[in-house]
């Protein structure tokens, strides 16, 4: 069986944890399992780089950040690496380059284009274990871009995908994924498996747990991912393709996300094309837009709401003025201090009740709804950032996830 | 005028001083001379990657502790880079592989093999200024392996010469070379020019100012060195090729070396290829050898005995039993808490009474004398460590260089 692990930054937060996640894979690999590691950066490494970079420059330039932000993977590869020679057995620290992952250079939102996996096999024939440096790839000019925050995921599917592995199996400071975040829902509960539809939703609308586009690589390959502990041993939760949870019908989970900055066009004439000028220049400038909302046209204007990351505001209000006047809109307004609450679950939208229920369980525990989105399979109201937690709480009772399925 | 200048790790210990080392490199490329720049890691970084890598494995892998060690030039040379395009100028952070420095394997004491510079060229081209991340090359495997310690000096004569640059310029937290270590001796002077003969006894015997191996490579293809402060706006010191300094026939300074261990093989049999097999195994495990002093011969066996760098002395010893089986030696003894002192000066040893003079000024400061090697223009002499000080002192003052040549 070959299988890729991934160790998130809590994991390998300082040299005893390092040398413990060695042990681990050690383990693994001395019952005979082909395995391949790709590492995050130790604990809070990253934004400590990323404060260095903003104590030089206030505006860090996004291809030496990269560049420098990078570092941090090759540092937790090369030490778990050390630590695993150090117990006897045959292992290489990658950085993404040696590791052959290629990236395009949309530098702090790298793609991986392609895997040439070539280095990666020749160690695993030759007996070693590779550890990999995640969130990272190279580009055809041979510099470093990384792939977002929280990509180690993507590193590891990715990874998973090219060299054919029978599953990817994620360590993180969470026994799996859980009915609610834990920290915001006392009462949640962890999830024994989950369709790749359902955890998609789930990781888009803000779980910490698992990486969205790492989730889409899954699905698309139907490459199992196990969510699991890296600390105590524990079952954890598997993410599957099937059997189908269409029939399952019911709320499999509530989701919070935070840091969500909003901009609402007003007056935007209501003609053809219109998104396209708004929308282009923003993904030109690397700005993710998450939900977007057209109000009902009135006098052939129409106000149109969209939200992003707030880290993202910035760049996206660098561009608006421009974008307001190319469309013709009256101007624009940002809002900052907003979260999300969904509930997630294969089915629910088509079945009846769903909704209503979710609204009413916020108007009791006194939460406003600012804006609603729905998927398939998912009900996202935006809240004050502060309201969120309340709202989860109340989600959860009202959906019964307390108590066993 | 095409110039590598090269930043030592105090220069860039900090965000402020990267500012400040971003502000003189915009300077002097805002005068129109086409500047390359290395740099070393800040501050003390690389001996926190070394400690970070001994809590992680007692013994840490050399090619994994190399990976590890490179990422401290990577951050600085993107950081410096973010620094100077916050000043609006064009600049490219390059890791040791990026700027095609390509060096032999040997992990922790790596050899620049050659220099592919179209990149440097290329950015350069385009108007950038490189900074190179120095100390570091890249293995025909695409592995990174240091170069040793202090070798970003190194570095930038590699690139100078590589690149046809009209000097290389080093930028330290000292003003020049001095007539001896102003931490040592109070009276030291700045010399205002070195032949590089000089510089490489100098280095050779242990100044902390300049690499030997960059002295070396700047010497053989003539390519001049200043070193000067990146703190303060002064002359520093020029190392050059000419005139001929054979005629000076005077001391120019004395410097001092610690950390040194000696290793006694007792009773080696009095043979031809005695000293291969005693010397190969120990260049194959990349120990550096310093002085070799082999005793009279009595009863066709001698002593032999040689000094090395404390930090390599494990390394040796673990070779030591097998050496002396192999060449019939009775045994060895090790000895640290050595240093050495040093008189360098063109023409000092053919002339008549430098040597005396030497021993007298040693002798009359109370300062044993354990060994004594020579060379055409230096005279060592090996004694306890914590007498480097005094015997410094008083040979900086027997032979006149507090007093204006």
């Amino acid at each position: 069986m070959r299988t890729v692990q991934k160790y998130g930054g809590t994991s390998v937060a300082d040299a005893e944890r390092i040398r413990h996640v060695a042990g681990r894979v050690a383990r693994r690999a001395g019952g005979g399992d082909e395995v391949v590691v790709v590492v995050s950066a130790m604990g809070n490494r990253t934004d400590e780089l990323i404060d260095l970079a903003l104590s030089v420059a206030p505006d860090p330039d996004a291809r030496e950040l990269d560049q420098l932000l990078a570092t941090g993977e090759h540092m937790s590869a090369a030490l778990l690496a050390m630590a695993l020679k150090a117990m006897g057995r045959e292992a290489v620290g990658l950085t993404g380059s040696q590791a052959g992952i290629h990236a395009r250079a949309l530098h702090g939102a790298g793609r991986i284009e392609r895997i040439e996996a070539e280095r990666i096999e020749a160690e695993l024939e030759a007996g070693r274990i590779p550890i990999v440096a995640g969130f990272q790839g190279v580009t055809e000019a041979s510099d470093f871009v990384t792939l977002g925050r929280g990509a180690s995921d993507l590193t590891a599917v990715a990874l998973g995908v090219a060299l054919g592995a029978d599953r990817c199996e994620t360590y993180k400071d969470v026994e799996g994924v859980h009915t609610a975040d834990p920290r915001a829902v006392p009462s949640a509960r962890r999830l024994a498996d989950l369709h790749y539809d359902e955890m998609l939703e789930m990781a888009t609308q803000g779980s910490r747990v698992m990486h969205n586009r790492a989730v889409e690589l899954a699905a698309h390959h139907d490459l199992p991912i196990l969510v699991a502990s890296s600390m105590v041993e524990a079952p954890g939760t598997l993410i599957h393709g099937g059997p189908r949870m269409e029939e399952r019908n019911r709320v499999r989970g509530v989701v919070d996300d935070h840091d969500i900055a909003k901009v609402t066009l007003r007056a935007v004439p209501d003609e053809r094309g219109v998104a396209a000028r708004i929308f282009e220049p923003l993904a030109e400038a690397g700005v993710s837009v998450d939900t977007i909302v057209q109000n009902a046209s009135a006098r052939e204007r129409t106000d149109l709401t969209f939200t992003l990351a707030r880290a993202d505001l910035r760049r996206a209000e660098a561009l608006m003025e421009r974008i307001s006047a190319s469309v013709g809109a009256s101007g624009y307004v940002a809002d900052t201090d907003l979260g999300k609450v969904s509930i997630v679950g294969a089915g629910i939208q088509s079945a009846p009740g769903y909704a209503a229920r979710m609204f009413r369980a916020l108007a009791d525990a006194g939460v406003n709804i600012e804006l609603i989105t729905t998927s398939e399979i998912r009900i996202t109201c935006i809240v004050r950032d502060d309201r969120v937690g309340d709202a989860m709480n109340a989600l959860h009772a009202a959906f019964g996830l307390d108590r066993p399925a």
